[in-house]
């Protein structure tokens, strides 16, 4: 896979998220941050409104990605086929990020703040996925349970990947799909 | 339905709801809620800590009641059917609070602050399941689906009983249970 060559807007990400996991996401300031990047404030704020901002700026894009790739997927798939398809499509964008994703996670697990803002942000794409596939024509039900699913589908196949990187996102996310049919069938 | 004949408690809270209703969660104040219940504040707070606990005093209910069933379920029981099982039940006691019901989801609908709470509070009960269903024998992800489509499969039922509130919920988790298989096979 390929390796993230980060520019100023990536590196100021990963020594966020650096700083975040080995001193905690509070104590973390944006003059710290940009101090660790080697550029200065000024230039952190061209880039992220705060550190939040700096925090959520892959999920963000990812969020954007799979509702691109839901927008263009094939008419004649099915909802859940077209919504494991979109994420899958877009986790493999996140690939490079492989260290980022990793220390994200560690923080995500000792910050509440961020893991309530994560479930909002979580809950909104999924209502975002959903609405999608009733523009496809999906009935209410089946495109909000379709876009869930794919959604719980993504957060376990990314844990699998975390844990084992140089697997394939997309072997992960076919297992943790046909598990949830196991679980749910 | 048995009718919900409110104690001091009850009153509070349907007096809180309606006011969240009617006038905003925000705006409405404790002294408010215990005059519209013919209560004081002093018997307010000997039974909540404040107005966000008088609006999830039903939630908490439901969550204590799905986890005691899920602990008492026949372990004979697959776990998605021990989990639907357990929600059912446990929603099947919310049914005499019909009208608390209907107002607390027009509330939710409006209040950003009280949705992410509800956000929270359910993944805090998905987790919770889960870890009794691995205690049931269950694989962690088994488990973890197995929780999560019971609970969307409660929202959107709840969601079904709110609008037809004479039709009976198990029915309605029976139906979107199936509508979630047909989604995600």
């Amino acid at each position: 896979m390929a390796r993230w060559e980060p520019d100023a807007r990536g590196r100021l990400q990963q020594a966020a998220m650096e700083l975040f996991r080995d001193r905690g996401y509070a104590d973390v300031t944006v003059a710290e941050i940009a101090e660790r990047a080697g550029l200065t404030k000024r230039t952190f704020f061209n880039h992220f409104a705060d550190k939040r901002e700096v925090f959520f700026a892959n999920a963000q894009m990812f969020e954007e990605d799979v509702l691109a790739e839901l927008a263009g997927a094939d008419p004649a798939l099915r909802p859940i086929d077209a919504a494991v398809r979109a994420v899958t499509r877009a986790g493999l964008k996140l690939a490079p990020y492989y260290e980022y994703a990793k220390a994200r996670n560690a923080v995500l697990a000792v910050t509440p703040e961020l893991r309530e803002r994560d479930l909002v942000k979580s809950d909104r794409l999924a209502r975002a996925m959903a609405g999608e596939l009733v523009r496809r024509g999906a009935s209410e039900r089946t495109a909000g349970f379709a876009a869930e699913a794919a959604l719980a589908v993504f957060a376990l196949a990314a844990a699998d990947w975390i844990a084992t990187p140089a697997a394939d996102l997309a072997g992960f996310m076919e297992r943790a799909l046909t598990d949830l049919r196991d679980a749910v069938g």
